[in-house]
């Protein structure tokens, strides 16, 4: 457990994150509440909310948005752009025309496995499994399950043999 | 009508905004010229572009972008890294070479209608009409109207019935 | 050559910038060791990698990622979200289960050609030519070569004949 990320740098909101050791964490940044394993990176223009997880050894590039619900393996690339989605519906206000709160909704949790890499632009909705290794391709929107292994491409996001990678 | 968000936060540059009534913005954002209505809160890294309009208990959720000549009606949801456009043909230089100016180019305006949601990473074509209570399904392009109640996903974007909604 | 951009705005990290005359940079920006032309533009929350290189005359617009190995001619319109890329299996570790460095992956490069025109919210797989005056739609996401003068959309992007503009 470290203190704060080994890197210095500008333009940095930090509060509250748990850090492994050897963490660095570039400006632009606005992350809070979470966890972030040993040597993971994180990239300029992130967001990582509260209680999301990520492990080691992790890289999770510019312009990603990480929301609560999600928790990261070890090895685990993310792209520049990504965007997780813990949701199904959502909606601004409430039946009652108030603001939802955390009681309105029910919270989807995405669980993404070891060394799992998820290309740039890449859309994951919330409440799935991206299994061990699989790779889910650049601008992929991802609407359930990816098995180990497996790379997925497209809107929505299909599987597709080795041979077919682009 | 107030002066300013009713929360502070760092990294903002806000300019020539006219606020509701307990609004929020959250740090890293660039907002200007625009109106934002009671109770919205927009999200790190949004940028919202002189003579865009939203309305009151509005959500603009992280790394979105709101241009000029967008209208967002009330209690409307716009999730992470939504993109709206304003131009049909983006080119940098005119015939002659030129930078563009706004002489060079015909404004789309894009209106969002009250209650609507568009999820994450969703795109917007210019000149589009989104109905009342309509849903964008994530990382949607859409490039036409959106009708009152519809749900629409994909690239680009189609309409399904709700019972196959994803 | 100019030392800096023709412009002053807070909240901008340039580090070891090539400009050229004219050039303007917004707010919210995270620019090192590359080249940018003579007039051209960058918004807010772009970044801009170490060794790609900007013609004259582009506008790169707002939350837009430029990597390593792009190269981009004159008078180019990036627009606002787009996401390019250099890997093509990008993992976060190697086969020793450390994390990937310079030696570990094959830097794929990407060429845009003058005049070029990249809808907002694309994204750009590696290794890939878009000639002179092409239109690639917004949301796109360009996984070969597209032609001169040719209009592609799509996931994965195709080409559509100019009656077909959307």
């Amino acid at each position: 457990m470290a203190e704060s990320p080994v890197n210095d740098a500008p333009f940095r909101l930090i509060d509250d994150v748990e850090f492994g050791e050897g963490v660095i964490v570039h400006p632009f940044t606005n992350i809070y509440g979470c966890s972030i394993g040993d040597e993971s990176r994180i990239g300029p223009f992130v967001e990582i909310q509260a209680g999301a997880r990520i492990g080691a050894r992790c890289k999770v590039q510019s312009h990603t948005f990480v929301c609560t619900g999600v928790e990261i393996g070890d090895d685990v690339f993310v792209g520049h752009g990504v965007v997780f989605i813990n949701d199904k519906l959502p909606r601004s206000t409430n039946a009652d025309g108030e603001l939802q709160n955390e009681d309105d909704w029910t919270l989807l949790r995405t669980f993404v496995e070891d060394g799992a890499s998820i290309g740039s632009g890449a859309v994951l909705l919330g409440g799935i499994r991206v299994g061990a290794g699989a790779m889910i391709g650049a601008g992929a929107v991802v609407t359930r399950d990816v098995e180990a292994g497996e790379t997925v491409v497209g809107n929505p996001a299909r599987a597709i043999l080795q041979a077919e990678r682009r």
